[in-house]
């Protein structure tokens, strides 16, 4: 049977940076899930509080091959 | 390990209203999943019969915490 | 020859409420066309007058089959 | 010189629904501004607690005239 | 409690033919999940090597029956 | 008078594939409206029944030339 | 029942300039259908012969009020 | 600090076309807000009245500098 | 071989009209390249000086003809 | 009366970095705004002097609370 | 200095299929590009003439790799 | 003749970071293209090895004058 992936959408936060928010989301994944395969960059934001940002938020799907 | 969420896309049905079909996406994963933690709507539609409708369907994005 | 459904696109105005504008729309559509199947909501919007709302519109593409 | 509007973007929160949402963006948006002519929905969101909608969010960005 | 179902984005992968990939995807899809409903195709694209197409990806989004 | 076209969204259905799919929307097309000029693939999907895709839909929007 | 619209697609072309081809879309439309209520501007596009632009085409959604 | 700017969306209107509208958004603008520096077309539409236009509204996005 | 077509995308500048810019743009492309067949506005925008339009910007989408 | 946020549209500019970008727009929001709440990442550009970015341009939604 | 790629975007043309027109499209690109090395459709169109289809149209992005 | 700029879409890649893909792709078309004036960051996106990001992808518009 042909190969195939399946996609599925993590939001990595992070207290740094967007792109700490970005790994976050692939380390994530990772931990559950074999064979990760590529990402894509869906959606930066973030919570701010007191005028300064308080969590950096990556929406970011992640691609890996189904056995 | 930074803080991470997960999207998963539901089709929630009623017979009733599209409003109704939200709440039933969101009421359907929290059956199975924990921690919901937010919804976005990126669908509304749904089925005619007869020239009334029979189904409203809204698609809806919710996102829960990782452990 | 194959089944072929076309699409048309109507605006439906209430003052009560957007849900009632989606369903004047349908049935608006029904008393003209036979065979209705689907519709997917692709606008929601109104007017307002002294702050109020005086309309609210729906649009609603509508699918019925051709015979 | 010829006749102008502004839209601005506002995002109205209730515990009960989100037309209740999108109502109280626009009553809002007339507590401080004149000549309100329309509204266009442009996102419908909410918070969830305990497996229920804790609030209802709609993003309704309002036109009204400039004098 | 009111009908849901899921919506999944499988890659299907093929050496011959976009549509081979598309069916594919769905093949895939439904070695591991029961009640495969419908399927929208999001994404088409490949690889290329040597000036030819090794592979034909195509996205698929597939909803699913929700017990 | 200058020359104008009209667009009009038909879905195509087919059990073989998407391409038959959407030359059954032109041929449908064809049968009631003369002067057809172009079209537009504007979304491809179906309907699956017992993990094998039971309809190929293709919606297509259709130009022809107003007399 | 309450009040409904209708919205069909016209392409307007003109030799002179896009603004032209715009007006010919509803000017055309006015010929077959009552109560034209307001266009959108949806596409702007032509066609080029000996590097000078042979035809402007605008693409026009136009609503009309359903009697 | 850096430097920053904000966007606007103003609603120009005209009786005479589009390209009038867009200049009277940009007009209005520069009425009440100082450093306008670019701005970006969004929406062109208009209302019809006895089958001619009576108003063309470009939607124009207007950044300015921030002190 | 079968026919092929190259679309390249050309910002035209005119300090008098978009209608202008985006004829600028198609005149340009006919300076280097031979056999241009269509022409797609993707973006109308420009630059403001002392509250008024110093450029207008129109982004064209060009397509012609491969040998 | 319910609870409501604005959404103000940001061009933070940098000459380090786009991240910087993005900080300093929120930076100079919270200098007039209070009650900052979230930003939404819209858009990443810059200008170029040179072969190299002479500025990063980031701009970002950011919604506050209104009293 | 670091890998980059250039995307171009291409238009296949056959009379044949759609599947034709995008392996049209990536044949006649690797005749004057070499390492091409994905492609992305984009659009799917054609031309209908005497109520079938004249030609089938795809618009192929396709990457390839600078030296 | 009037002012003209032509945009290409370049893949910048790294083993770093997105921002560093982003420089990437300037500092590679700047080797080959005179006249660089302004970039938009279009997809962010990478491919993942054993867990871990292998390659930072940034797709970037590049636009340039023409002379």
């Amino acid at each position: 049977m042909s190969k195939a992936y399946k996609k599925i959408e993590i939001v990595g936060v992070s207290e740094k940076s967007l792109s700490d928010a970005i790994d976050g989301a692939i380390e994530k994944a990772s931990k559950t899930v074999h064979g990760l395969s590529w990402f894509e960059v869906s959606e930066l934001r973030g919570s701010i509080e007191d005028g300064k940002v308080a969590e950096y938020q990556a929406t970011v799907l992640i691609g890996f091959k189904l056995d």
